[in-house]
């Protein structure tokens, strides 16, 4: 694969380690997807036997350099909505017990060039409220219920 | 002004109520702001004597709809980056004790067509951390760096 896992103690590798170490389940609810190393930790831990789910934004993931075809083709489940208006969370929830959320879209622009946050939480007030935004999205964006004009 | 303060239990009047406890600072962090209700409401806490400050994205303080220019002009302290890459983060800090942040840009599209998430954290070590990376914005973006090219 032409992009290693990044390795040092950058805020990308950071993001990365916590993503690793998710044992039964990810759940990813991303406006945007283009960063390679990140789609390339998801892919690692699908293939780990991982749960992975992931929700994106209609509209982004057919942008230039998306991930999501990629990870669509290696067998991960890939849920979009159906509006006009954005899917615009970025968040991710590993084992149901860690909420990693903030202003930071998955993409290398934002990574490399933006000035962004992404909050660590373990709270499970707080995972709770998310992981409940997860399922509602994960139903309501059911492939069953897609229209077509 | 033709942009009434919202009321009832929306998600809108709920955030501007948290605003409009502001005692003493509020503090804010906005890649993109054009919804005029809370721009109100900012302005409505700068005349009973809030201190605020807002700090923004320079690509976007221009845009059509942009709340920054109003603000400017009614006597609230803003800065901006200087550079390509984006400020993208988007949160507000009450009184040095509430951060208020998430995946929320300030617009009229964000509140009213998006899936987006909004947290309201009081614990101490979140606030901080916010806060120092606000001092160290706003100390960063003091015009007296700016540079003409």
């Amino acid at each position: 694969c032409p992009c290693p896992l990044p390795s040092g103690d950058t805020a990308l590798s950071r993001l990365v380690r916590r993503l690793l170490s998710a044992r039964r389940s990810l759940d990813l609810c991303l406006f945007s997807f283009s960063c390679p190393q990140l789609a390339r930790a998801v892919q690692l831990l699908h293939r780990r036997g991982v749960r992975v789910r992931l929700v994106t934004d209609a509209q982004y993931m057919g942008l230039h350099g998306s991930q999501i075809g990629r990870l669509r083709h290696a067998g991960i489940q890939v849920r979009h909505d159906q509006h006009s208006g954005y899917m615009h969370h970025k968040f991710a929830i590993v084992d149901r017990r860690m909420l990693i959320t903030g202003s930071l879209n998955w993409t290398t622009q934002a990574i490399q060039s933006n000035r962004e946050n992404v909050l660590v939480v373990e709270d499970s007030v707080y995972v709770k409220a998310f992981q409940d935004e997860f399922e509602r999205i994960w139903e309501e964006y059911n492939p069953a219920n897609y229209s077509f004009f």
